[in-house]
């Protein structure tokens, strides 16, 4: 087993996964500290400003572990590695150890880092940042991290939806990868800042944008993708730890 | 190919489910007339009651895939059949006629009547009626449905919760069908009459219920159940045809 220690921002749970491939899904989340973007409505700040490293702590895959059975309560259940971006972690360990005691686990990455544990994982969601971003897509890392997952993982992609361009951008993803399960969410604009309490969210600007994106991907004939709301967002509002 | 045929009640879409195992996924929906259950808190009164019969139409399934093709743009998607009851409907040669052409069948059914016509869908999903309904589920028929559908058949359990003798109903569910994955939706305690153009919902009232659920799931560690609201309600209120 490995001695690398993860950093680690937070690990809340079990609440059920508000999006995705796993919505609804009672998940514990073991969100990481670091990441190689700055995206301009990035929610997870305290994951990834460097300002917010003094919340990050060094953790061994069985303390991490431990403290997720404290939570589940010893029973078996999925794990959601999240961040900052969870890929530029050590992570192969801690999934190696959670699955002999029969968790599972999925991990959420823009895809800029592949990794060889990726095809350890049960469900890989690749979020590449659309033009809204302000992110440039290194597309051959995409596909890295596509080929590193292998047929054993569920791979999906999952595309952030604010604007007509970043909508253009998902059909290219669509386009590129017609095999994988495209996961289409719309932009949340009021992402409470890590220091604020006010968990206020814009439900009505978020759910005209989910029709706008229904009305899009229907009359596009999109069939294969799906559209869904950061469910967590609708029922907490920005609250972290939910 | 039977000359059987279906009575209709409405054919809308593409829009995306709301609910269950395929949320947000761009649909066809048909729904069928007539229904052998009587719950309390129906939200498609216009499909079940018989005074609404004048709006039940006699289609055949050629009919019917060439309305569903319109509105798909002749491109294939799923196309999920529910009602009412559309176990009730003789649905074996629709499903036949439209997998030809590459569509996917979804149904949904309270599991009050097995078919064998269940092992050609894609999704089965039986909906047992809690104490809320005021119905009283036949054990023996919910396990002749799943049964029926077999192993090629995704069969999944969906139970509406409006209650705490709803949720140990849901329990017993899962218990009984370990196997299976359960959905749990929080009940809309305002499905509009279908002659009101009122679609305001209780969104305030769904979230509680959705938080309380979630609590309930976690609490017990039911953790091979899905929580999941309607999306379409909070999308669109209680609007038909969307």
């Amino acid at each position: 087993m490995t001695l690398e220690t993860i950093r680690v921002n937070e690990i809340f749970g079990p609440t059920i996964q508000g999006e995705g491939a796993l919505i609804g899904q009672p998940t514990v989340f073991v969100r990481t500290g670091g990441c190689d973007y700055r995206c301009s409505w990035c929610d997870t700040l305290h994951a990834v400003d460097s300002a917010y490293r003094d919340e990050w702590h060094p953790m061994t895959p069985q303390a991490i572990m431990m403290q997720v059975e404290i939570l589940s309560g010893g029973k078996s259940l999925t794990i959601s590695l999240s961040g900052g971006n969870p890929a530029i972690q050590p992570l192969g360990g801690l999934i190696e150890l959670g699955r002999r005691e029969g968790y599972r686990f999925a991990l959420e990455t823009q895809g800029s880092l592949a990794r060889d544990w990726f095809k350890k994982l049960d469900v890989l969601t690749l979020s590449p940042k659309p033009p809204s971003s302000g992110m440039e897509t290194d597309w051959q890392k995409l596909a890295e991290c596509v080929e590193a997952a292998g047929p054993e993982t569920r791979t999906v992609m999952k595309v952030v939806i604010f604007d007509d361009a970043d909508y253009t951008y998902a059909r290219d993803v669509a386009a590129r990868y017609p095999e994988l399960r495209l996961y289409l969410q719309p932009g949340n604009h009021t992402p409470s800042h890590p220091q604020e309490a006010d968990s206020a969210i814009d439900m009505a600007g978020i759910m005209e944008r989910m029709r706008w994106l229904v009305e899009k991907v229907t009359t596009d004939k999109l069939y294969t993708a799906t559209v869904l709301p950061q469910l967590h967002t609708l029922i907490w509002g920005n609250l972290r730890g939910v």
